[in-house]
């Protein structure tokens, strides 16, 4: 089994819920090559073993108390890549799920600093799965949301994500401009994370143009325009436009 | 490193988005030691390199053509782990969102077969983040959705994940109130898949009497149900209890 990580010198890396064997293959595979670990303080100590050779720095929040701020999560990431070495940036659970993990990305585009991104497990997920508790279950529940209990009143979940959308994406469309504004970007991905991925952009208003490979996923909501930022030139046509992985 | 994998007939395990690095380490154990691989038809060929020794068989659906029936997958679960072969059930994702996970882990309760679920990346999180699209932002969105495309007039994400709520948690349940009837189940997971893990079940009503350890993360829903019949005795109390990991 050849594991293919591209190189780069900042690896986003999702660590998981806590549990040093929720750490994905190429989680791994970063961690060794890292000479510098950025850890967030959530991240077990345990997974030091993973490379004990590495500098290992704690940024980032401990539960409610002191914290890194993200300006000097920044500077660190660029002082270390600047010097030419391989930096993680060690994330609890998947780096773009909450905890900043878009502020960093765009920080690197914009610093040039080249990145790359190894999803994890995310605590919201995986916390209730290891238990066996499902979050969708057949007449009980076909949907969940995940919110941060930081803002009991911001229930509204912003960004939508549909699973299997394919054949519904006249009817979804419909649906979803009774909730969002027509200019809202979506993004279907078609078989990602695959060697032949990929990801068209658009609007809401334009949602049904869009074509991508089976198996698919949308993403609807401003999010989405960070995806532009990163990958510019593609959103804002209302048309299919299909971006290969690389 | 050593990773801790108990002993079961039957693994449930998260394969991911696609990409065989996106599996977890444990997930990879758990292939190792399989004797039969009841692989989902979605999850890519590459992952037989894993344990070309070991029996694979497919199941599942293709996309929104052919499947095995669920009850099917039941039985030759059932088959193989009576005649005392370890089983992997090796599902896309995460095992415990979406296909059927809940169904599974309840036969296999019934059918008195000894089973541990291995979580993985949920496409949902995990094919976003592996391009660098957060799902959550500062100023764009605080939570997300995840719902299924095959039935557009669902919109109601019936589960909810609140992570980080041990300060909230009056509030919470003032606001959830609104929503939700007071006997909605509810867990409170302290330290979720760490060898110190904890787990209080309650109602909303109870909400705020519920104690778990930082970090925690909050499960509303009835989902929170599938997990009282996997614990018995310990939901509907409305009092904290604590249930050790093992």
């Amino acid at each position: 089994m050849s594991l293919d990580l591209p190189p780069a010198l900042v690896y986003l890396v999702g660590a998981g819920p806590g549990d040093p064997g929720l750490l994905t293959l190429k989680g791994r595979l970063a961690l060794e090559r890292a000479e510098v670990v950025l850890k967030d303080a959530l991240v077990p100590e345990a997974f030091r073993a993973f490379n004990p050779r590495a500098l290992w720095l704690e940024v980032g929040k401990r539960g409610y108390g002191e914290k890194t701020s993200q300006e000097e999560i920044h500077r660190l990431m660029a002082e270390h890549a600047g010097r030419g070495r391989v930096v993680v940036r060690l994330k609890g659970g998947d780096p773009m799920v909450f905890g900043r993990g878009g502020e960093e990305v765009l920080f690197l585009l914009e610093q040039g600093i080249p990145f790359v991104v190894v999803p994890g497990v995310s605590s919201a997920t995986g916390v209730p799965s290891a238990l066996g508790l499902p979050l969708t279950h057949r007449g009980m529940a076909r949907g969940f949301s995940v919110l941060t209990g930081h803002d009991p009143f911001g229930l509204s979940a912003d960004t939508l994500v549909f699973l299997m959308p394919l054949h519904q994406l006249p009817a979804l469309k419909s649906v979803l401009l009774a909730h969002r504004p027509p200019h809202t970007p979506v993004a279907l991905i078609g078989r990602g994370t695959w060697p032949n991925q990929a990801v068209a952009l658009g609007r809401l208003e334009g949602l049904e143009r869009l074509r991508a490979p089976d198996p698919a996923l949308l993403v609807v909501g401003e999010v989405v325009g960070v995806l532009e930022r990163l990958w510019p030139g593609t959103l804002g046509t209302q048309e299919a436009k299909d971006v290969g992985k690389d």
